[in-house]
């Protein structure tokens, strides 16, 4: 159940059709996942989400594609969200995560979550030593 | 501004030592970081946090340090724990972390929030090809 | 699946009965959705947040209903709370909202988060500009 | 305290340069904030985060400029964003919010939070009333 | 640095004046905390806040007080919300709360993120026990 | 729908089987819930979580049983995990939660959450009455 109905025919839209041409070139694949059928309800808000993921998630950049995906990953479990967590995790295992690096995935990102509730408990100070600007 | 005040002299307690001692001789360094020294008003949390975050984010596994350090700022910065982000960003860059992986370590990050944002809100159906369990 | 079993004739309870009259009467329709059942299991519970709700967003106020109702979703899609995306985006779309306009919702909202993350990762000093209080 | 120090001169690079004269000329101010001198440790995460923002917050669109800061105020205030905070409510203000409105921000975004840790808390079904695509 | 200035004189309104007897009232206390200071920048506000809060917090009902506490403080915690976090903890340690019994809370609220990332990330299907309603 | 198949016999791996055996022991049930089976595909996984889990939630401490599953719930509703929402309120009830207490515990978390909302929009400044280490 969505908040919105997407359209039966969405490349029956020129600036759609040009998302998800984009969308399989870049990926080497048919298949357009449902996030962007759904955006695709507005040209002007698939067009950017695209853009930025595109720019981050396939282009080469200072880490590799698997540590993104990764870093991807750990950004959705924190705010709950079942799809990027779903679609990520897929990507992830793509880009060869195995079940052995994808359960030290899971004791990381659950370890500083218990961390990060003990500090935001707290309130510890934090120490001169981090301090990148002295 | 803290919820606690920790001890003056928290070594006096053996089993406090005993963590700090452990944290020296684990990280090769004589100092131990403000979080310890407020979790030591009680030594059970002290051992119980320790030992986790020893086992996960101080002994080999399948991820590398780095990475490990970067999935922990990328969690800790969704949870808003200025701490854990400060703690972990040096730990991160004194295990390698250039700016260009930093930065791209923020393009991630935030380019996963935003999407999750998307996700959350507009309640896309998960695709069955992303099921890992057909 | 839910952590409670709603009463099969909740109204036979009079003080859940005046709440859910109330419901219909400031509603204008006979359709009480499923948020109050459940909370009619206590009716403490049921009248205190149902006082809360329509004061704040049934009662004339210094923003208009339709804002209210993008508020509200704004929120709801940052606490991942699936329930409360569809309620409101339903009364939002009831009172006005077009696609147009649930589109550049959607970009505001995941442009914040975006940048939410960059600033809570980068620890940003605030601007002396920005005190209200100088 | 930052996780970075920002550069003494950042417009001695030419990139970053473009970004903080577009800002000045979007806004029609001398004035550039904190988070851009802090993003500007990188060009290209400082090129693509401005063009999102102000593709977003300083074109024209369906939603007007003080809906679209309140809407960045509500998801900042639920991310525990202080910067984001601070500078959409000063932006808000600036574009017209008055002390009423703020109030009427601030009781529709309580209540949000409000309602959603209930139904988070209850896991309450959905109803098919709010199907948008039946 | 807040996002507001507080009046200098808040109770020589009478709406604001009565709300704040009523705290020192009901707390038995001279000491009127900043939040109500703040929040008395608009007596609508102020008095719905305070009248949720004190029906919840200052009344008796089927959770003794300190429970209610540290319900209060471990919400806070999650929320990443400072001021909370201090002004519960107080309220805690006040009504009761040991070292001991702050640890053990410590101890509760940190295993519960950890196993929240946990599931939130493999999105283990609930049980059919767990079912509330059969 | 989850991100990993669990084993059809989990417990013909000797380390799964000694968790599994202890769960029954410490629980003196039969049941081992969906959790114990999924994080079962990594033995490291599992015994560590069992282990925190185990040490906070079944062994005496400060708090009682009861009021420990409450913070647990309450933090679970907070971090939108689904899955320990239910898990964790239906341990709460097995522990002897009411209907009452449950609809208190909703009424405390709910409030929390409304003045976090408020708190952590207007940033108001910590009152020097609450430090803990003057």
């Amino acid at each position: 159940m969505s908040t919105l109905k997407p359209a039966a025919e969405p490349e029956s839209n020129a600036r759609v059709k040009a998302v998800f041409d984009d969308i399989r070139a870049t990926r080497k694949s048919d298949f357009v996942n449902n996030f962007w059928r759904y955006l695709a309800f507005d040209p002007q808000l698939l067009e950017e989400t695209w853009a930025g993921v595109k720019s981050v998630m396939a282009m080469p950049s200072a880490l590799d594609p698997l540590t993104k995906e990764m870093l991807y990953i750990a950004v959705s479990m924190t705010n709950a969200c079942r799809y990027c967590v779903h679609s990520h995790t897929a990507a992830a295992r793509a880009k060869g995560m195995t079940d052995d690096m994808y359960a030290d995935l899971l004791r990381v990102v659950s370890t500083a979550a218990r961390t990060n509730q003990l500090l935001n408990g707290i309130q510890v100070p934090v120490d001169d030593a981090f301090e990148a600007d002295p």
